[in-house]
């Protein structure tokens, strides 16, 4: 008789788990949720300024704008944001018209405190209007030379904890701080980011959808290198972009063996995207994954009217229905083309109703499915190396 | 003796440049540049309104959104343009508040005529402000059945020639009526296109260097199956979607022998994405090849001010430096950096000055680059039939 045992995966269930919790040890954000929050939303209550203006760059923007852009439009904030990111003069030009200078918090942020786009641009506005402790606040590590800075010119400020990095910092002081000053609910952001905590590390349904994923997607990853994002809303336009920073950076690594790795994140919104992309996912080359998110209450009632237009008749069939539904049909009708075809992979995340526990409990677990896809592909998520050596480069030609 | 001929192109340059002659007998865009342009001036000379609406969505707003976008900062526009394009109901609202409804000329842009998000916006716009031949004029082709529509109402019309694709359609009058309005010399953009066809199908300096890249491009794209625009300018945003839509839509398809054929399209900024999505590029998979965009006149002398912040001094370096001079030290430090690597192909766009002629001149070359390596690949770069079997599942789900 032959006896046989199954093809194990490389990497065991039990061992990806282990290691996902002895992370827990050095990586900070996984206990982001389980913070006190009443110091962030003492100093919130004391802001007097209408415009937020955050300076900062990349890991330091992504996340706050994702939430904000998400429920800024949905739900009454009580304050408008802004984001001064690049360097680009006109792009400066074009955002100081949307503020009042003079009612304007300007909160910088920087972990490392040096970030060249982000002082530059601070110097810049300073020169516009004297910044004090007045209309300025920083965010940055707690030894950082802009911390120095803060200290002398007597200017509030908020820590960046050294083990969280920039992609991965929304919920700490980086997204926390400027999203409960314009009048969002913190709270629920974390509490809903702990239930995913808890219902990962206790290996409950989150644990395995997400290991499930997470392996179809390091698995196949030669096959599909491009893992594409099709969100049916123009509110996760900021999410999409998060994504594609938290997904590229912390996957686009040498591996422990020197191999190169990646997975390429693209982000899609639906159903603009419907006359631009998808063409080339229906038809194209089979390399891409595909996630659909939609949602399911966008709490507005506009609908299209009751109205025939003479000559255009045959577009009646549209009539009545409110807006919120015709999207979801749109995408639900991209859905079932996709999976007609039959060979492309795709899931479907519906949110339910637009809130901060929604999309705290999104991307929470895509920080998450992040790490797991990190660690079955043997990479460090957590650095970027391979940034350093552009800034080298323009140190050098600075100097010169 | 060994007699031996190298090998040769499956397609040679004889071959390829006498397709694309042939092409011009069909596909509409190659002679966009030498139309008439009185009477779109003439009529926009006679819009009184100060906003500028257009409804319609991929083909119909992505080129004009791209020029209008680069050169709306950097240039003196009469007036401002604004796009609703997505049915998702959030956006919709958000954008009314950016209009003066009262002071603002519609115009409805659809190809086909019966685009179902164009006319639903269409028909919710006109349930809020009565739509009329004094602030509404309709873009399409001759015997749609909005054109139908525009005749019965006594609304002005443009035409949409058949034989131009949406996606190849901004010099025709879907890019050009808009732009004309709100203050742009539409006559220069032709006047730029002009030359680069007549340099092309001469077989100048153009031809030679879109065909160099149209075949590296083909030629490896299987191993380099994403192709990443990198462009340092906020204003380029608008381009780089053009582009996504134009190579994805256009490429993504199945060609001649049956095979699924596709280059993977991705828009980049500058220097935002060296803090998102450079670090894949640098150590991820070598699947990428990547095009820098640079600026060398922003036309925007505002400068890093000679400002010296006690903590901060280390960041003197770029005192009193100009944005415009730092944007573009970053990009060619970026540049430098993956020079160094010696294995990932790239290319770099250098953009004189921001203007009609530079934005039209790169629209023209992308679309002539997307024609050749169509050609190339044995595909239909004018079509999309990938996309019809969603609508026809959206259009039975209504129907039920």
């Amino acid at each position: 008789m032959i006896q046989a045992t199954n093809f194990q995966p490389i990497i065991s269930d039990e061992v990806l788990f282990k290691a996902i919790e002895a992370e827990k040890e050095s990586i900070g954000y996984y206990t982001l949720p389980f913070q006190d929050t009443t110091h962030i939303k003492e100093y919130a209550a004391t802001v007097k300024q209408q415009c937020i203006a955050i300076i900062g760059i990349g890991g330091s923007t992504l996340g706050t704008y994702a939430i904000y852009s998400f429920l800024r439009d949905a739900t009454e904030l009580d304050k408008t944001l802004h984001f001064f990111e690049s360097t680009d003069p006109l792009d400066i030009a074009a955002r100081l018209k949307f503020i009042d200078i003079e009612n304007t918090l300007f909160i910088v942020i920087s972990k490392s405190g040096t970030t060249i786009e982000t002082i530059s641009i601070f110097k810049y506005l300073h020169s516009l209007i004297p910044m004090s402790a007045e209309n300025c606040l920083i965010i940055t590590e707690s030894d950082s030379k802009l911390n120095d800075y803060a200290v002398n010119e007597g200017i509030k400020t908020f820590e960046i904890p050294k083990n969280v990095g920039g992609r991965f910092s929304v919920f700490s002081s980086v997204g926390l701080v400027p999203l409960a000053i314009v009048g969002v609910d913190i709270d629920a952001l974390l509490a809903s980011a702990a239930e995913v905590h808890d219902s990962f590390f206790s290996q409950g349904e989150d644990y395995h959808s997400l290991v499930t994923k997470a392996r179809f997607l390091v698995e196949n990853k030669k096959e599909y290198n491009i893992n594409v994002l099709f969100s049916y809303s123009t509110m996760l336009e900021g999410f999409n972009k998060w994504y594609v920073q938290l997904w590229g950076e912390s996957l686009g690594k040498v591996d422990t063996t020197g191999m190169k790795q990646g997975l390429t994140p693209i982000g899609l919104i639906g159903p603009v995207d419907q006359h631009s992309f998808l063409q080339l996912i229906v038809e194209g080359v089979r390399d891409k994954t595909v996630t659909f998110i939609v949602i399911d209450d966008f709490l507005c009632s506009s609908s299209i009217p009751k109205m025939t237009l003479r000559g255009l008749e045959s577009t009646d069939n549209v009539n009545g229905m409110t807006f919120s539904r015709l999207i979801q049909m749109q995408a639900h009708a991209t859905i079932e083309a996709i999976k007609e075809l039959q060979d492309i992979p795709y899931d479907v995340i519906t949110i339910s109703e637009v809130n901060e526990a929604n999309i705290a409990k999104l991307m929470y677990s895509y920080e998450l499915l992040t790490s797991l896809c990190a660690q079955l592909m043997g990479i460090n998520a957590y650095n970027q190396p391979g940034v350093e050596a552009g800034k080298i480069i323009l140190k050098k030609s600075l100097e010169t």
